[in-house]
């Protein structure tokens, strides 16, 4: 037994030096730990660190500014508290207050340096950065929809279609909900969007979206349907590590992303997913939505193909940012508008936050639609343009849809 | 337009401190670069730290030992080199060679701790802890097999299916090739088993499998093949973050790893397969290969079910380590042995790297195969027990599979 042992360490020796530290140390140090009052505790390892921090959206927010062309733009950012040192190196810092249950991204800053949690195996990748994922669920919470649960799982498929419009093969990522695959059934379909620098993977990681989807349909809160997470970088193959351009860098914006050419392009999208999976291929059982840039997206498509989409969702959504200079697409808003309503859309969902540096735009927006008498459905809620919000608007869209 | 430009500033600026940072410094600092004359540059900015260091396998290696139950084990473990601080506290190293097109890991070390390189999007996890990613492809090369390239792609998919012998849902990835979807064909099918501390994502991640079938797929060098990536931790669902057990923490063996339950359950993977896709459901259209632990299984299962699999590779195989009294499957090797070769497999694949710790144990095994006049295949490489070498086995066993 004693030389199985050491062929079993020799085995993962060869790993990295901190997969090892974990292993050979023996170490008990565990982050992040949800306590049983509620409060959450951080532990960072760094014996010759000055100053270790944390920072997440966990905290409450502090008022941020920064200068761009001369004007001052404003904006919530996290805030961050000091660790304290204590035995062996570890820095420690646990919360003076309840986390509430949700969905969390937090980093460590030491020495001024963002890293994350070596001691949390859950990371998302966002946009250009990686941030360790605290989630605090709680049954009857919603942050409980975020949970992975003993319930039927869907599956996540990396599919390729081939694009006419970019002239190369580009990466979706497909739900089909649980059944699929052992029925002969037709589902309708839901298109979800991302925002400024994500891809086709930032709503099945940072957004959660399959397992809302799994959980929401597992109640019977929402009808079996397929998902579509695009990559609404038109210029874009994949996510980074899946382009054969090499590698991605921490740039935030790429070409194509709003002027208009990923909404010419949509359609040979739906067309490819008709002809791929059982869909159920018209407008009522057809829905969109998308956070951001892809709520500006959603719009832009909703209006210039109102055959399309009978359920739309606009989240957090990038209006009034479009330029109608760059594309068609974005001309005859008022004229598209209305003959968008006179074919009788099953839903426009709007979903913003109170201190949203768009709140102002939406609700422009609104007044523009109701000065109409054009119908919608808002919710507001706190806090800005966040993650945590979109996925509140993922749960309560999903549920309307194709009833 | 001063305004939409402010206005998707303000997009991106709700996002985490280092992602805005790339977009607000305009920094230009990049890492890694691959230079014209096939050295590698990493940077790294860190104004405040005292000590920078990088650690990677594309460094020579350097001969580490450790002590368990008072035997001494040794390893081959990456080297590891310092970084200059130059301007703006970038500090920069340059290689003093010509790094071989392969594809790397590198982690860098600030004042001792292992933190990724914020500059580089492309990160894998390797069991418990993050890693960069450094790709040098050359045409020609092997490590060509490795990069995206605009050839028809797989689809690649998490898929759960229930366990009986686990009593849970537990996820699979699996590799439908192109055209699968767009024809009737039926498919052969490989079987791809991880090591210690992996899971289902680990051979999609750092073994590159999905990337190296579609070169070989497309260049005609292997057959079209359904591969089916199984996690191999039984008491495991899935990896972490799709557990509904809560947090993963780097704890690096799993209970019921190599105790014969997850062999013992492994005809109700097949048999999900086999009923959920499209495969030629017979031993010579079946093969199973597996790293390490995964080397273990795969030699288990090929003695225990001689009629399910024609092929079989064992890579840098945990032989030698099974424990006869924890499950009738590690029994009666012998006899297992002699049944197994009487039903003619089609190959018996071995790979082991000469500096392996295992190196001694597969030559025993293949002594006692000589012994008895049982043939195989075995290829041996530089270097010990990782990812370079499995990459490497997978590129060569494929294409003997099916023909």
């Amino acid at each position: 037994m004693k030389r199985i042992l050491i062929i079993l360490a020799a085995m993962s020796a060869c790993l990295s030096a901190s997969a090892q530290q974990a292993l050979w140390s023996g170490s008990q140090v565990e982050s992040p730990v949800i306590n049983e009052d509620g409060t959450v505790t951080f532990r960072y390892q760094a014996p010759k660190a000055i100053k270790v921090e944390v920072t997440g959206d966990f905290l409450p927010t502090q008022k941020m500014e920064f200068e761009m062309n001369g004007q001052k733009v404003s904006y919530d950012a996290p805030g961050v508290r000091e660790l304290k040192e204590g035995q062996n190196g570890v820095w420690e810092y646990t919360t003076d207050f309840v986390v509430a249950p949700d969905l969390y991204n937090y980093t460590f800053r030491v020495d001024g340096n963002n890293v994350i949690d070596p001691l949390n195996m859950w990371v998302n990748r966002d946009v250009a950065s990686l941030t360790s994922v605290l989630l605090v669920p709680a049954p009857g919470e919603r942050s409980d929809l975020y949970a992975i649960h003993r319930v039927p799982h869907g599956t996540v498929s990396k599919v390729w279609y081939y694009s006419e419009t970019a002239g190369f093969d580009r990466r979706l990522t497909v739900y089909t909900p649980a059944g699929y695959e052992t029925t002969k059934a037709k589902y309708p379909v839901l298109y979800v969007l991302h925002g400024v620098g994500g891809d086709e993977d930032a709503w099945v990681t940072q957004g959660r979206a399959t397992q809302i989807l799994d959980n929401l349909i597992a109640r019977g809160e929402a009808v079996p349907m397929i998902v579509v997470f695009t990559n609404g970088n038109i210029s874009q193959e994949a996510a980074p590590g899946e382009n054969s351009t090499g590698y991605t860098r921490p740039t935030m914006r790429l070409p194509k992303t709003m002027e208009g050419t990923f909404e010419t392009a949509f359609p040979e999208i739906v067309k490819f997913i008709d002809g791929r999976y059982r869909t159920i291929a018209k407008k009522q059982s057809r829905a969109i939505c998308g956070l951001s840039m892809g709520g500006c997206h959603t719009l832009f498509l909703s209006l210039n193909y109102p055959d399309m989409f009978a359920y739309s969702g606009m989240f957090s959504a990038a209006v009034g940012v479009s330029d109608p200079s760059v594309s068609p697409i974005y001309q005859d808003v008022d004229a598209k508008l209305a003959a968008y309503y006179s074919k009788k859309p099953a839903l426009l969902w709007i979903g913003c936050g109170k201190t949203d540096f768009l709140y102002q735009a939406n609700m422009d927006f609104m007044q523009k639609l109701d000065a109409n008498g054009f119908k919608y459905t808002y919710m507001e809620t706190e806090g800005g343009h966040i993650w945590r919000n979109w996925r509140i608007y993922l749960t309560e869209f999903v549920p309307l849809l194709f009833k």
